[in-house]
């Protein structure tokens, strides 16, 4: 009897002395996949035409396809990401590129980042009115010069250096994203000063950042983001869009993520950077982690918003604590998922 | 025998199974406590006078008075990071406010932030060019807007909005600034395009960025930090200072830390953030976290530079992986402790 009892003990003794293992959704490798989102918001199917959700839907597959068809080829997760966030960004359907919001002064102010989780070198470019595509300059800022982010008429410098596709800013504008400054513009008005917060300017912006994230078939993680920012923002403000570790983060060793919210919490709570040190320090899956940052840390401190993030085996997670999120993931050999709701 | 070894095994099995302890340095709170930096860098006794160096220490015991007394009056630990950081400002010593570095374009462009440990609200402002003192612009960012990072003439605006103190560009003019930035610019004419990498700009540069962390009667902790940027940065380049969870982080669960260094290593590196992230994931001390970011994570990528880091009990810690930084800290009833090089 005794003998047994030590028996138990010793074998106790070495289960809880193991040390915790390496969780994750799966370890069977995907050999490519890429995740994409759309912006996060308070998406409702009463608000939404079945047309326009069929629309939405059509062009997230469509966007989905660009980057499968380049990293089925070979190609890497930076050129994935690029190219993915470039068509996301030349439809007026997000609030990026072409489809930007209107700041508050009725201007287009556009913010984009990127990085390569293969060695932690990043771009990032805040406040640009004329480049085209934000996030291939914020591309040429992390493979051509000594810097991360640049900001504003200094950015567009280096734009011009770099023969980056310019155009005027009359480009930019669309009438939905003008529409919404007016409402913006209006709701204000009636706002006393106590009420000009951050939170009613989230409610009153577009929510259509775009971001993708794509592991390629040498193993490499990328992740990009590009936004206009809120509607009638002022004062030069910068979301956490170009803030890499708040907006955009990718790290081959963990994760690969892109935010999009009320970019002022994702700022403050280094949103994009803690889910890889969950998974870093914590031991976490990436699913649990950006699931911990979105809807506990972000949403009890009252930040919406959601993240894409895939780890370095192609597990993707998609939580956001808004009512929808423009959203959508294939890999190699599946068949791409898009959805828009909570549910689908 | 059998029972002696039960119990030994039984007793092993408890221990084994202990959670982890907090570890801090000391748990014996300071009442309160002040941490500055005046900047990071490559100086060395040879390369300093004798009397320029006794000018640092003096400025460096003042500016932690300044400190002192504010916290011993029972002011906030936002007022002591603020007003010690204006007193660096107001200095033509250090690489912040007055004693500004020079862009590339012989303009002075200031970058600031603060963060306030209790609630996680932060602040930053970005390449303004008329603002005396940027760490205050940053703080009212913070208090009076919805928004956290505010950029050039955008910031410009918002600070003629709130009545700060604004002065001529021309007020940052100083003849070692301005002489810094011809030696700049005649050793990038000396070089190749492929020399013209980042670790250049750095050795070139002032590093006299400012930081300070504070610990207040009741138990809040703050960071801030202002800084000129790079001697001849260019195209609106936005270092680390202004970015939240990179150049400054406070969090009264964990540490307040001010970043001075390379400032694209501490954005790719989310380095402030990380200290805090290791003391929270990893139960390290922030003496520990410190150490591991500033001489094993920074120094193995090539991030040159160096942090000061306080945790909730006062404790301090103050890395670089160069060989001097202007550092210093008082805790209430303690004797201030200056440092200049590794040693002392």
């Amino acid at each position: 009897m005794k003998q047994i009892v030590i028996v138990l003990l010793a074998g106790l003794l070495m289960l809880s002395c193991e040390q915790p293992k390496e969780k994750t959704e799966t370890k069977k490798k995907a050999e490519f996949a890429i995740v994409i989102h759309g912006g996060a918001g308070y998406m409702r199917r009463a608000g939404m035409s079945k047309e326009r959700e069929i629309e939405y839907r059509k062009k997230l597959a469509e966007v989905l396809k660009v980057g499968y068809k380049i990293l089925e080829d070979g190609g890497s997760s930076l050129d994935a990401v690029e190219k993915v966030i470039n068509t996301m960004e030349d439809s007026p359907m997000f609030n990026s590129g072409k489809g930007a919001v209107f700041t508050g002064e009725g201007k287009n102010e556009l913010d984009a980042s990127i990085m390569n989780g293969e060695n932690l070198e990043a771009g990032a470019v805040a406040g640009v009115t004329i480049v085209k595509n934000p996030v291939s300059l914020a591309r040429l800022v992390m493979e051509k010069s000594p810097h991360v982010l640049l900001a504003r008429d200094g950015a567009e410098k280096f734009a011009e250096m770099q023969n980056v596709e310019l155009v005027e800013p009359e480009y930019f504008y669309t009438e939905d994203a003008w529409n919404a400054l007016q409402r913006a513009k209006e709701s204000e008005l009636k706002k006393t000063d106590e009420d000009q917060s951050a939170l009613h300017d989230f409610y009153d912006s577009k929510f259509g950042t775009v971001g993708c994230v794509a592991l390629d078939k040498n193993g490499n993680l990328a992740a990009g983001t590009s936004t206009g920012g809120m509607t009638n923002k002022k004062w030069g403000r910068i979301g956490d869009s170009p803030i890499i570790g708040a907006g955009t983060y990718a790290n081959n060793k963990t994760c690969g993520v892109s935010s999009t919210g009320h970019g002022e919490f994702f700022i403050r709570y280094a949103a994009a950077y803690d889910i890889s040190a969950l998974m870093e320090y914590k031991n976490m899956t990436v699913s649990e982690a950006a699931d911990f940052v979105v809807n506990v840390k972000l949403k009890n401190a009252g930040g919406n918003g959601g993240v894409i993030a895939m780890d370095k085996y192609g597990n993707v997670a998609m939580p956001f604590n808004t009512t929808g999120m423009f959203r959508g993931y294939v890999k190699n050999g599946e068949e791409p998922v898009v959805k828009v709701f909570a549910d689908e």
